[in-house]
């Protein structure tokens, strides 16, 4: 069997059901590929477990996917992935490999940034429209795509949950809020977040250290040190009722 | 202090950090109004922590909101949710009720439909317009306006999650897909899923009975005797990419 186990957001925010399965599991890998794999909720999974988790990086991910679904015909094998396990595309890819192959397959969902992220900024969740990620940018690969689907949604009256790229090409590292600032400034060229628009920005999301700032575009520099090295995310909201606006005085 | 526990889909389905939490809470509601409870899921709850769960009523929620937060000024008071707490617009209402009264507030994410819903299906995340819902009519209430959404989600080229209502005007039941099924077409005055257009429908996510089928609108009946009873929502798909196409294959 090959399960997808979703361990959500924060430490300990794994199911009881998922938890039950891995102290049954042969072998409980952790995708490091697609998500920042938060090493306290590792430790505690490993330790309520008594199961060693190996990470798992892009190489055995893809190159390797045929070797773990072969391990998946004759044992329990479980992937960690944080959040929900099936928001990946990647994972489904997994999930139809190991079906064509006859094994079983089993998913464990989990809190996810989609629902918890949106919950949490107060925003009613049916005036979003689709969310989009701001991707790494490189020498050659600068897409601007986000932006599109930022200024369509605005278009649109819907507000946008816009990820922050997990996978830099050094490593996997959360993108930095400077960073994002300066691609979403040469990714913006109509210039619609440049000057007195406000956004939330959405920091460590369902954990203890979770915070949620209100604040212009312009003004994100200020917030850099207190965000350094957390996962990030931003909600760029659109025409607001005036519930929501009460909601998002909080974060100012 | 109050705190909103999400219980997610299934029995078992809350995070460890939850249930550490309500084992020390000194007060257990489980929200009735804003969704159906699983029985199993609270039998499970209650015996894991030896708390007694006080089923609370749309009269307890909203009449007795001031009783339950000046309980929650001397006490531990948890109110249980199904799936993720935050996406209901009520229980924001009762966190900002609560945290205007200096009364410290917790959130225990869990997994959602939002997010477990589409990632099941396959479809891509980032192709999803605002989700919506079907009301249950009644004489005098008889809104339409989900079919707006679809429409222009078809017309902005995204996939539509349509959420059934689970609170009849007889009380909390899910939404029969006939009833649904009648809803729409009273609503769709152009014809948009009359004739031959493919949707999903998504049954128990989240649970061992899980099921999801692709099939023509037109032909939702055929269904009804397996649905009979069961927590159902829907996905509208707008063009598909080749990989959501072999994708939803699965559910034919």
């Amino acid at each position: 069997m090959l399960a997808l186990v979703g361990i959500g957001l924060d430490a300990k925010d794994i199911s009881i059901k998922a938890l039950e399965f891995l102290k049954n599991a042969q072998i409980v890998y952790a995708d490091t590929y697609t998500s920042i794999t938060s090493s306290e909720s590792l430790k505690y999974i490993s330790d309520a477990t008594g199961k060693e988790i190996i990470p798992i990086g892009r190489s055995r991910m893809e190159e390797k996917l045929a070797d773990t679904i072969k391990d998946a015909s004759r044992l329990d094998v479980a992937i960690l992935v944080i959040g929900d396990p099936l928001v990946a595309t990647t994972h489904h890819i997994i999930l139809d490999e190991a079906a064509s192959r006859g094994i079983e397959t089993r998913v464990f969902h989990s809190s996810s940034i989609f629902s918890a992220g949106i919950g949490e900024s107060g925003l009613d969740i049916y005036k979003f429209g689709p969310t989009t990620t701001i991707p790494f940018w490189s020498e050659h690969y600068k897409p601007t795509s986000f932006m599109d689907v930022i200024a369509r949604n605005l278009a649109n009256k819907e507000h946008t949950l816009v990820l922050f790229d997990l996978n830099s090409p050094t490593g996997t590292a959360p993108m930095p809020i400077e960073q994002a600032k300066q691609i979403i400034n040469m990714a913006d060229k109509e210039g619609i977040l440049a000057l007195e628009k406000k956004v939330l920005i959405l920091a460590d999301i369902g954990r203890a250290s979770q915070s949620i700032k209100y604040i212009e575009f312009s003004k994100i520099p200020s917030l850099a040190r207190d965000l350094s090295g957390r996962i990030l995310s931003m909600i760029v909201p659109s025409q607001m009722s005036f519930a929501e606006e009460e909601s998002v005085k909080r974060f100012s």
